[in-house]
């Protein structure tokens, strides 16, 4: 592979390995030992800011934090103050989590600025690296926070959210140097802005069970989420006929095995029945209730649309034929947030000078590049994760070979980059 | 219908008001104001040990209570101290119960009783009316306690059990001034026994369904429970699509609607998967780990093991298909206990001469017969059960009528007694 490949700035292993070795390093900032756990504006979370700085400053950016906490360095173009081609991820966590979700998408670029820096390369634009303080949403149950913030589409109503300890979240910023009335500046202007570009860990199993290191995302997934809650009748396990039940168990189960053969089959379709319970079931008691949430997921939004569409009505089906009555409660939904094409096919051409397969995909998990969409066409690029494509999780992995393709990929795209006419 | 009928000695319909109103004031004595609740030797049991002992009394009978609580009415034959037929039920209740479960079957024989007494009427052989001082479990987590303390099956183990307050069976026993001691004292002998019957709520919609007062249980259902534990593989329900998923919660819905498949269709065989709990369940997450529990009964053992065998044959399939580790456990086993057969021929005699169709069926509940079977044949006549067949509820409930003609049943059956030869 390596003979058919077009040089890079970025080339070698090295610099796999140091992403690697910074994404161990970073790993250490974490709220509980043993685990990595790093939420919105804590002691690790300051941590990690700090030694993203530093490692941005190593590398010749200029660095500034906002008023949400975002770390943003910037490597200067040729001329001075041009506008930026944004990249970044961002550098919270979940609760016990993988060390490359995020994080990785804020290192690699900062790698790769490193070796320009180097090499005195500059180019006709700047670059912006921004660790996102806040995504996950963990600590205040509000989520893209940091990116929200760049976008100028935050959320004032979220600063009286509070965490477990009841702090709200105003309190939190202020206790930390971050001004919440400085958030309005914050936002970036659009002209300002040529692109955003977010490397990410795929999270999932597609490009491992494919054999490839890096995929190209086509939009991130829009989602329709419901809480459905059955009532049918409790009755006595061993008193009641099979023929005269109204099992509300069973009728969940048979509409969670419907929404699993109906969202199976159709690319970048995904359908979850992730909680469902009996409440205060008990072995020899009929289910009078049982209580699950439906996830929807899709590329295409009229793919999703269909797939809720059939399932709405299987429940009313089901239902009417078991005699139990539904709940149907939307908690969430969001549309699709498709990737700009001419940012995909210059991922594409800079993976195919690489040597690498392009392989298009949807992404079916929420990235900052959501939110960065209100103001700048978006794209991502996708690293193959390892172990069965587990996320969330510290078995989360990744091979430095990938790291060094993708940071190689990354160094081409930038290097290649032109803006939309 | 009543046209065809036989006089009865007790006829008319005030013998059904009695019992309806019995089991009205019956439900005063609860532990929890507004609803009825009722568990082993509380003030609110002792309550009703006392009214039961003083309506028995008022009956004409002797009364004692044994070392387990129970109160024992018994009314002489024409020779004193004659073997006796033994009936009664159990007068505690599950929380939140309805005032028919158990207390039903003490009440009913008294009313009958006192009006024998009332005309002065003996039969040749004495009649022991038993209100069982426990049989729900509910607060030592221990069921059939009264009727094992008279089958002389008492576990003494049990003893140690301890209420939610910590108090050991053992201490709370010996505070309500019965002795633990003197329970093997407490079982009665087999040649003093000619026969255990029970008349019993139905607890189900089979007899109301098909329009019927009252019916001859053939047997109580055996029963096999099981614990199933599923562990798959969780994974954020965006990235991971339908084809690579190991969701334990599918696998547990595939398997639930194979039960009540399995079971359905085979008159007296019953399914029942009663919790269904995806542990830390959300919404986002493809679920890695389901727990439920399977709960199968059937009159007839072979009928039961043939379902469980099947069950557990698909459990292994689905698990295998989904690539899903299941671990089954089994909590439960009981094998049926068959009702008499010349006694379900003299129930069957008495409520046809009472103008009454005769249906046969399984008790698929659990009642103090399984405990008496050990030392005497027993049989059980239900009531029919209002409100769709609910019970352990408050709103379970009975006709006037149904208590009316059960009455008379029952006392037809006495007045015909005819022991086994």
């Amino acid at each position: 592979m390596a003979a058919s490949t077009t040089p890079s700035s970025v080339s070698g292993t090295e610099v796999g390995a140091r992403i690697m070795a910074w994404a161990d390093a970073l790993a250490v900032h974490t709220e509980q030992p043993g685990m990595l756990t790093r939420t919105y504006l804590t002691d690790a979370h300051h941590g990690a800011a700090a030694q993203l700085a530093a490692w941005m400053e190593a590398a010749g950016m200029t660095v500034r934090r906002d008023a949400a906490g975002n770390v943003i360095g910037r490597y200067e173009g040729t001329e001075p103050g041009a506008p930026a081609l944004l990249t970044g991820s961002h550098f919270d966590t979940v609760r016990d989590a993988g060390r490359y979700d995020g994080n990785l998408g804020v290192i690699l670029p900062i790698a790769c600025v490193a070796e320009w820096h180097r090499q005195g390369k500059r180019f006709p634009f700047a670059i912006e690296v921004v660790g996102f303080a806040e995504e996950e949403g963990v600590r205040f149950k509000a989520t893209l926070l940091g990116s929200r913030a760049i976008a100028g589409t935050f959320d004032n109503n979220v600063l009286d959210n509070v965490d477990d300890s009841g702090k709200t979240m105003r309190e939190v910023m202020r206790a930390a140097g971050f001004d919440p009335a400085g958030l309005p500046a914050a936002a970036h202007a659009r002209d300002k802005v040529l692109a955003f570009v977010e490397v990410h860990i795929e999270q999932g199993p597609v490009l491992l069970n494919e054999n490839l290191p890096v995929g190209v995302v086509t939009a991130i997934s829009g989602a329709t989420r419901f809480i459905v809650e059955l009532d049918g009748l409790a009755g006595h396990a061993g008193t009641v006929p099979m023929d005269m039940r109204r099992d509300a168990a069973m009728a969940g189960a048979e509409i969670g095995l419907f929404i699993e053969r109906r969202c199976s089959g159709t690319p970048g379709l995904v359908g979850t029945v992730g909680q469902f319970n009996v409440p205060n079931g008990a072995a020899n008691v009929v289910p009078g209730r049982a209580v699950f949430s439906i996830d929807i997921r899709a590329g295409e939004d009229a793919v999703r649309q269909a797939a809720v569409a059939d399932v709405l009505a299987e429940i009313e089906r089901v239902c009417a034929r078991r005699k139990v009555r539904a709940q149907v409660r939307k908690t969430h939904e969001a549309a699709s947030v498709p990737c700009a094409p001419w940012l995909q096919q210059q991922w594409a051409a800079a993976i195919e000078r690489q040597g690498a397969p392009v392989r298009l995909l949807p992404s079916g998990a929420g990235h900052d590049a959501m939110a960065i969409a209100a103001i700048a066409d978006v794209a991502m690029l996708f690293v193959r994760c390892g172990n069965g494509g587990i996320s969330h999780h510290p078995t989360e992995t990744m091979t430095v070979e990938d790291a060094a393709l993708a940071a190689r990929v990354f160094s081409d795209f930038v290097e290649h980059f032109s803006a939309r006419p």
